[in-house]
């Protein structure tokens, strides 16, 4: 990632990596460049502060922000900059998610958040998100995500037919 | 509104309407140009489809959608376009926008949505989010929506003296 | 299944195969021809239309259709013909299948889709559903219905005898 | 209703009557002779056995069932039928519905409930679901479907047009 | 249980049964006859409606159920006696046991169901609740509860200082 | 109500008392003699636990618990006594009365807490699930709840035709 | 409140005042003197900022927090000062508190929030724990608690008098 | 702990002391003497009240308490002293914990209970907040509950580091 990086991905804990991941595998595959930062909303402040309100003169465009259980941190992020937010909640307590989603979701009027889906399907998703707003003002990345959605389309006809043929052996 | 919208707003009915009007207020007080319009998943396949997809070809950059319930219109649009999609969910069945929120949210990996809080406040923020992505290549929309924050942030100084006040009448 | 199909189930992922699985057992256990199909609300929402508009002129009656996370693949459909949809919301995300409930059952007023239990007991209800429709023109298989029926509740009284057993066993 | 009548309506207490209705609505605007009872699986388990018992002989194709709290009177009049019984979970207890939904969509493994949304929508769908039903061997109940269909997609272009109105007169 | 059972325990399904057994479990300790049974409200209503009815004139005093999802049973042979009717939720859905207990708890005014926590724990209060009833005409019984309950809560002494030598372990 | 209670009803505040009344009426309606009083699990802990313990000595066969939010009256009252303690949880914080079911259902195995319905429903199940219990002994009024239990299920009868008459006038 | 205030009474909106009313109520009647501000974790992040971290050297020694939909408030406080942090979520969204509750309570382990019921009834709770905080080293406030408390207590026999006399004029 | 204890932890249940030795790990890095005890709102209600009621006279300054379930311990132990009770709701039944955490933090207006997270990251908070009020008269601890908190926010940065090298390994 020698490049500029252009998303910055923020997670409140270092157990929330293996989620993020998707995030920036979905960065890496469009070739976006990035960076991957851990800063908690409660445990390091000051910290996270400075990075929502340098990350826009240091040429982040998107922020990608994932945290779980009472998720302060994507709103905490919003507040300090006038960057798209995109937030995915984490299941990382016992209540499955839910509390990160209700955490990050319902924002006060005033201050957006982007919310995704819990978990590794909403890290994948803020990836491809932050895309779509990047390639507003970029044709060959718009193109090509306008590749990936045709082969994301045209796959589907293969796993019918796997799944016919799982069927056939299952079923006989 | 003479100009070419650049930010298309949806809504599942028109009974919604009174929601989404508060995206529409913010982006008349940016004075970024949008249209709105009324469009089903469930009652009005074709034509939802049909917008989506010719959404970007006819200038729009960012897509709001407000829908309650079983609320399938972010999603069905956000399948036929690769412009972003900002969702709103609505509260109008009796699970208070639970439901709206959870089928509204939970997108499968692969095609995005971006979801805010159910009902006004989340109508306001889907504005306030438009802006911000359009702001990443409007210099002066950014210059503006930052004088917004500070405004806001100033805001608050005279709210905390009002309240002030009122303690002071009510408890003497 | 070298007739014609009357009954297509449908899924919105590969992944969703072993809970569908349970309604193609039913349907060949009553031996009703059938088909089973992957196509994405989102991923491939051309293909999940054709479909949906095909369906009745290639002789199917009854459409059985499971998703999982934000479920809008049975609405989906529901909006793009007039045959029976009958729904399985599958337990795939961290929210246990309530998420694909809510977006399954809480569909608009104007546009049914018939929604049975999360996972294999739904998937099981949703072939004896369709079963329950076809047997309203076939006396034949109304007979079969019945007799399946009168079996399930004479099988109670066995599962009771080893259910004494075991107790007799545990605590003698 | 002089017709013998195709579909029966019931509900497990006269409160649940204005919701039911919706139903009943329906199949009128489609002219589906159908009956409305009341009959409780708790308070009146004989009646209502009885009823499920004899419908089918009686000549009712579909039964539409509403109820309240922990609803079990759908899948009581499911266990003892083998009509399709399509089912409205009704807003009666503080808990909104969620109770009654619950109550009536898990059923288990071998006695399908058909599960429409909670109240009024999910009461007007179960009588548009019937319909579905029934036109599957009723070819001009089916055409008139259609045009039904149509007549609903068409209507929202006229809505669409009424909240751009609204919209100007709003924010001028 | 040579002797006329006092107590009915009945379970929806033959998978109850470890769950149900704590409830077996405390009768036995208590020297209560009891019988165990499976019916189910939905495949063997015929079956279970009769048990209710002739459970009285048989002996029995109070009848224990357990029953899981859409769990009907409970409220269905309360419908059908007037001995009182100890209800179990069951664990047995994704939806880990919400759809049994408000399934179970909220019956509408008329038809009592006495409703325990979900589970081993509330199968063995279910047991407990049947000897405290029992026990109101019984004076031996009361004096052999009262003893449990003394022993009860003497048991907890020792596992307090149990768990003071765990924590001199754990934290020298 | 000079006759020695036999049932007393106990309530955490007296905002309850709407609520708690129905269990009072159905008592009177039953001539079940029977006390009333306002006593918090909280509030006044000593009180509450002086009730308890000595009910059982003055005559108390049966208690009837009410409390809201996080409703601990019941289960504070069940360790205090081996009395049946039969509870309803009350609406009476913003989360609708799933604070009161939960708090109160959920009792941890070795103290059995009978939990009814939430609210009104659940007040009058309670005085009829007290009349079951104390029915047990009393043929009289195992008698008078028999005829009770037939007279509600007739007057089902004329609630349908009502209904039918309004369906009349309604649809003409 | 010319003393140096000791408890500081913060506000993520002017409208949570009716709320926290309910706390500064609690803090007058027993004479400690306290502040109220309105600040916002999102709105004005540094004014929020610097009032948590100044607040113990101007003497503040609790801080009572009210903010509602994803009340990010007290986190973010608690993040900035050692001082005691006491939240109450508020009920400001369509989702009954039950958002703000879950954005409070569930912080992540090493920074606490001590949460306190939704609501008027957390806002009058906040101000009380403040005052056993308080308390522990004010013997006089000790003193007076105590006094509170045998009130409360006393307080409950008069609604108990009172409720049997409605209860005596109701069912006669 | 030869000491005199200050801090007083409670549970339930010896089952709990695995999540409650959290809060005896912060007690004992910050040398804050403290007790460790079983017992039960339910089972030995009699040892709870008189723990509760001797505590503050032997010396403890803050309780401890963590309860899974109907979780009525913090509330009962509450009610019966005036020393900041802090709880952490536990999860051990089905419903993960919910039942506890409402159980717990939605205490009536008068007797205050202070909700820390569900589980192990609620039970390290609640040994933390007894450290910040006991910090309030202790510079000496205050001192070094800052240095704590300082660790904390710089170990992030370590963190931060290592998933970057993990980011590396992981995607090249």
């Amino acid at each position: 990632m020698t490049q500029k990086p252009e998303v910055g991905i923020l997670m409140g804990s270092d157990s929330d990596y293996p989620i993020m991941l998707e995030a920036a595998r979905v960065l890496k595959e469009f070739e976006v460049p990035f960076e991957m930062t851990v800063s908690s909303a409660h445990r390091s402040p000051g910290r996270t502060s400075r990075y929502a309100r340098e990350a826009a003169e240091r040429g982040i465009r998107v922020l990608i922000v994932g945290a779980g259980a009472a998720a302060h941190l994507a709103g905490v992020m919003a507040a300090e900059t006038q960057l798209p937010v995109v937030a995915v909640p984490i299941d990382s307590s016992v209540l499955k998610g839910l509390d990160a989603l209700l955490a990050t979701v319902q924002m006060p009027s005033g201050i957006p958040v982007a919310t995704m889906a819990i978990g590794k399907a909403g890290a994948r998703n803020a990836g491809l998100f932050a895309i779509q707003i990047l390639a507003l003002k970029n044709p060959a990345l718009a193109e090509k995500y306008s590749s990936f959605r045709k082969d994301m389309a045209d796959g589907i006809e293969a796993k019918s037919q796997a799944v016919q043929e799982r069927l056939n052996k299952d079923l006989g």
